[in-house]
């Protein structure tokens, strides 16, 4: 009962199947091949316009490739000061972009809003001292567990471009967004402003899978060229195509999403109907945040759950990882367990 | 009948069965399992020696995050002209080293020469405006198709140790150099003064899996965070860690290896039996560069033979590559039809 | 009457005298000349140890080289948030190091101190997701025109250093800061643990000059590779070295900081004493931060007093800088003019 | 008598002048002052078009800055392979691209050629393997003291230009070709296609300064950012610009270069009427090759004349560097003295 990540699972069954369907024949290397094609075609539908997808093995590969286009080396990143791009990718951004800066930002529940870069915006462009405001990098679910609404990006995206500043979606965890959401994939990246979207699979059922989409293609032509010095065009191509292929394939992503939201969701509501628990942010994706007694902890722990210890205001705080095949006999095995533990904890000293 | 690549093939049944042996449970992401730890064990056992093991899924990553350990951003790799690092790879050792220098050599057969490199040592050495003589990278078999043996490699490591340059090795085709010369892994790496091995898989029957292999784990330390910001630390890392498992066992990548060799040298042998028709370099491993006349190339390609040309001196040059997986009827139907065509094209016209 | 900055001024006499005496001869180009040899040695002897001197013509390019030295591309270098490397060089340190992150810290005072960092560090130190704790920079004097203590700073440089981090000391006004704490350059730099120095002149009455000066032998081999490639190698070296000269000379660095606080601490004086004027930070050195009504701003612009206005709580704020060529008249003439335009602004409206 | 470098003198006694006049006031910081306005339209004048021009202090600077424009990380720039930026800056050129491949080419008296060129590009053009071909790079007066003639620049531009590559010339000898040539600075760059010119000064009898003339003005847009954040935007910017309009004043530069010029025609004239003596290359700026017997180069080392030996086919070759304070009787001096040992190192042994 592991809910340190959703990268600690393995890879889906339909995703080794069609590993093992795409492994006979010779194909032309370096996404030369027929298959990438139809995926990027599928791609297109998918997301109702005009694109260019480009398939890595890694979300640091996606985001850090995707922010090079976006930014130049004396550029200017905002984000979250909770993103993965900020703290979890040990300044890939700033590797792949040579040298820019992110401009780590708070806010509630993992999220920016359009009021506060607002306030920040110029931030000094045309300023030959400071970094150049280029780059707004969402993060769609958040690391927060919660979902940016179709309407939250299209202000954020208008803010941003009044200044010269393009947007950036990190949807390592978009799947889960667009299941929560309802919304299209269209409303909520290129109609609400996105330029360029990291369209996770990694963490959504597949073995290594990621696409960087560009919704600009003038932006698209370099980045052939980035990824390849990069080391990131795979000569196989069609490993990683068949895996995205899969994942679109009777909307195995949505289904995948759809499941580890709803365990999450069963796991959330499990929990904070115990007393002395507390729910840090809404639960809208597969993340949940809690805080529970100091006790309780340790008793989750040694009855053998894993999880992660997240840095809460009295360092009391989990988070709990659902994925696309989370058991929902364990959510409740773990719910059950917090409250027996809690119910202790709260316990007067005798 | 596909001769353009090692690449252009699937994977071996063995690679697939291991991925989804691997497939069940959870595990600590990011190469912090069980799993890892062992294969990393494993090629100590090959290369009888300690030595630190990082996996990624392309080449182009192995030798660039490798190089990075040995050259400084001002410094210089020597190479042979026609190696990878400096034609293939869209100047990744460039982006990987900060913008080392590559020195590209000529060299008969695809080998650069201890005394060639005698010539040109110190080079500079402590001279501010020059850049930095670093590292020499051998390719192990070279793009030639050729093998250094280990004499030679030990004497190009003892010209550029005593200047204080490191050795690199882009072991792409490691295996089809240790089938050929039948000496032992160690014998042609760290025992004849290699620091950082590329040891590829990914053309010898992988999906896509190298290991960057550090004997001197010294230079080891700062490699995981290369690995990181590059985006090539996999979450799932079982999935990279399976294939280079399932190579090792039973001497999976020697047999792969060795069949490939095997094919190769009957085509050669075929080939070279045919009157106007020339080898341009010894066949050592899966590489075979050939010479015959443009009339006869025409015919192979109208036959739908595909191979690469490549630039000869009179422009009549193919590149023949056999993999793991080769049929030795295709080998044999590509020399009967080459026969054919050659000697149409040798007839004196009416 | 300009208190924009101290670099608005032109170069002292001494310094134009000087490039004249140094202009006779040819010398070895690129700083292998006799004086460049012995105004390192006049170094040695002012900072009373081994150190090694590279000298350059802008602050940023100083900081920036420093830098490279103490943090590797995936480093963290921990700075106050309105630190000139972190405000003013437009990414300077990400270029440098290779794309190393800037944490930028609050601070009363523009000051950093060891408690906040003790609480930070070890800040991720071997977690291979974060960029690596590997240096903190200060500012002497501060960007708020306060200065460190020796004690201040020995307690910071050993907070980093229990977790392996370099101290970096950003010099640009270390003269101003020397001459406000009567302690010696050793006391405030490698007695209390710095490792390199940006020893600014060009603030302080130089044309164009900075020495990096490096404290740790060993980080200095580098640094000759790293300045030449960034352009930053003066052919006519003499040119650079005799400012640096002219500097050490008779103690002129200190005489000219000596001047500038001076002069800044009579303004201070004389605007502290107006009813409605606010001075922000202590007044350490040779700038004053200060809040005055918006009506009295305006009417010194009015008179064509020159100097920036500063962000604040009211946005009624201004910088003031002096130099060491400011003169006491213009002192109190702007001291004057600030009372008359205060006394009006605070008068009630009639 | 020192013959190593047009960078072993001082400067001209206008350039500190200049300096001196410039001292007086204060100015806005980092160039935004009337001087540097000036400067640039004279410099307009000068060029007869439409320019940016960018002051910085060395060479290497203004070559490695405006490379940086003309390629991408993932570019090549053909360039002569005695070229400054090839051998002279210590991977300059790759710093400040990101990272960009220098081809170098061989290329009879320092030159390359048009038709050179059109054998080698398109390069692999469109092809994600390959650094992608971007820029030519041209030196004014070469390294082996010879001049490009317009016709032969616009030559090599149109056929850059047939594959989309921009043309940069590095003139840190710029005066000294339109000095022999007399051909106009407009003739020979943007009429005959080039994009970015590095007008030097420092070797031309100034302190140290250059500029970075940009042709092309939509490219100039980002210098400024690339110039500061390379620490290259002087604080202090009268002191360069000043050293530019002294140059440009009563053609000051032309005036140097000719003065250089033609002490090294009459050196190369007496040394080539010595028996045993042979000029290498052309004599067409103010460089000299010289082959002679070793007991002559001997001789006048043990005479106190300072000169490079160079690499030679048989090591007896000398460069010898004239300037613009070149003393004719130092030439003739020198001549004797070669004559005198020529002759004794031809006498046959008794």
């Amino acid at each position: 009962m592991d809910f340190r990540s959703d990268n600690v699972t393995g890879a889906a069954p339909e995703i080794l199947a069609a590993l093992a369907a795409a492994n006979a024949g010779t194909r032309s290397s370096y996404g030369e091949d027929a298959e990438t094609a139809r995926v990027e075609a599928k791609l297109k539908d998918l997301f109702e316009t005009e694109l260019a997808a480009f398939f890595v093995a890694t979300g640091t590969a996606a985001n850090s490739l995707g922010l090079s286009l976006l930014a130049p080396p004396w550029g200017a990143i905002y984000c979250h000061e909770g993103a993965h791009i900020a703290v979890d990718e040990c300044g890939a951004p700033e590797f792949y972009t040579g040298g820019a800066k992110l401009v780590d930002l708070p806010g509630a529940d993992g999220k920016l809003t359009a009021a506060q870069l607002a306030l920040l915006l110029p931030g000094g462009k045309g300023v030959v001292h400071h970094p150049q405001p280029a780059a707004i990098s969402l993060t769609q679910a958040t690391e927060a567990g919660t979902c940016y609404r179709a309407g939250e990006i299209a202000a954020i995206a208008e803010t941003g471009r009044r200044h010269g500043l393009k947007l950036h979606m990190d949807g390592a965890r978009f799947g889960n967004a667009v299941a929560f959401l309802g919304a299209s994939p269209a409303e909520l990246t290129w109609r609400a402003g996105v330029e360029v979207l990291s369209f996770g699979a990694s963490k959504n059922g597949a073995l290594a899978a990621e696409a960087v989409i560009i919704f600009d293609k003038r932006l698209a032509e370099e980045l052939a060229f980035r990824r390849k010095r990069a080391g990131h065009l795979f000569s196989k191509m069609r490993f990683l195509t068949a895996q995205i292929d899969a994942m679109l394939t009777g909307d195995l992503w949505l289904k995948h999403a759809r499941h580890a939201n709803a365990t999450a969701r069963r796991l959330a509501e499990g929990l904070a109907a115990i007393p002395g628990v507390r729910l840090v942010h809404p639960v809208e994706a597969n993340e949940i945040f809690v805080d529970l007694p100091e006790a309780a902890i340790c008793g989750l722990e040694t009855d053998g759950f894993r999880f992660y210890r997240w840095l809460g205001e009295d360092k009391q705080r989990l988070r709990l990882v659902t994925a696309f095949d989370t058991k929902q006999a364990d959510v409740d095995a773990f719910v059950a367990a917090a409250a027996r533990h809690a119910a202790t904890a709260n316990e007067p000293a005798a």
